[in-house]
């Protein structure tokens, strides 16, 4: 047994679950059922933050908190690191993963292209809420190009 | 970083939003957010169901499969074995955990006894949802006498 895809499967049902609620919401229905999703990820980011050993909270620059979250934190959810991280040295940082765990089910064919948006809200909000308890306030967007590969886009708020 | 947190965090969450629709639902509204905790269980049951060697899809015995449920299933998704499981022979068996991981962060009182259904109907989801792909139709349910103490009945249909 993989208890790996335990989170896997979970996070595949509840994604179904809440846009189930709304088979064809309008542009704002779905935009809601991402922000819940996305809240969901940033309380359980929030919470794996919380049991990080204390010298790890205390990481002096910016980009070691991103390397942490590229390296550790991915390792923890998706059993692999992140493929690479760029940034622009001006608080933006770009995380590329060529092969997305959660997006892997629907890696067939770009017909899917459409959904993937709500298989990375729950991720956005999780590396959201793993840097606000490491103390850094950002917006976390996602996009892909193609599937199964994604880039997180990291923009450090006040940097 | 514990890897295995990340369901549980993921499972409370997902517990806290379905019923926060409804912040004070009549004796319905509550089954149906238990209801579709159970199903979402089941489905997840399932498809891990799905993932097992082909040799052990072949159990001969119904105690076998329990068994293995109380052992591998339980250790995939929560890190450790079923404590007890007891069986009547005739189609009804009583699985007891003494610490359920799910029910660990309400532990600290009885106050919270009430509150304990809404963390169990995913994981009787998941035994159901299980045993139906290894070929048994059953109705599980979970009871709570002290926590994080709990017992699952599963009985088996047309046993």
């Amino acid at each position: 047994m993989a208890d790996a895809v335990l989170f896997e499967f979970l996070h595949m049902e509840m994604v179904a679950e809440l846009c189930a609620h709304d088979p064809d919401p309008g542009p704002g229905g779905q935009n809601m059922n991402l922000s819940v999703l996305e809240s969901m990820g940033f309380r359980v980011g929030q919470a794996l933050g919380e049991r990080l050993p204390r010298e790890m909270l205390a990481f002096r620059e910016e980009l070691d908190v991103l390397k942490f979250l590229c390296k550790d934190l991915w390792l923890a959810a998706f059993q692999k690191q992140m493929d690479s991280l760029r940034t622009n040295h001006q608080g933006t940082y770009v995380l590329h993963d060529h092969s997305f765990p959660l997006l892997l089910p629907m890696a067939a064919g770009l017909q899917y292209l459409e959904e993937a948006p709500k298989f990375l809200a729950f991720t956005c909000g999780l590396l959201r809420g793993a840097l606000c308890t490491l103390g850094i306030e950002s917006v976390v967007t996602a996009s892909v190009a193609a599937l199964p590969g994604c880039k997180f886009q990291v923009v450090i708020r006040n940097a």
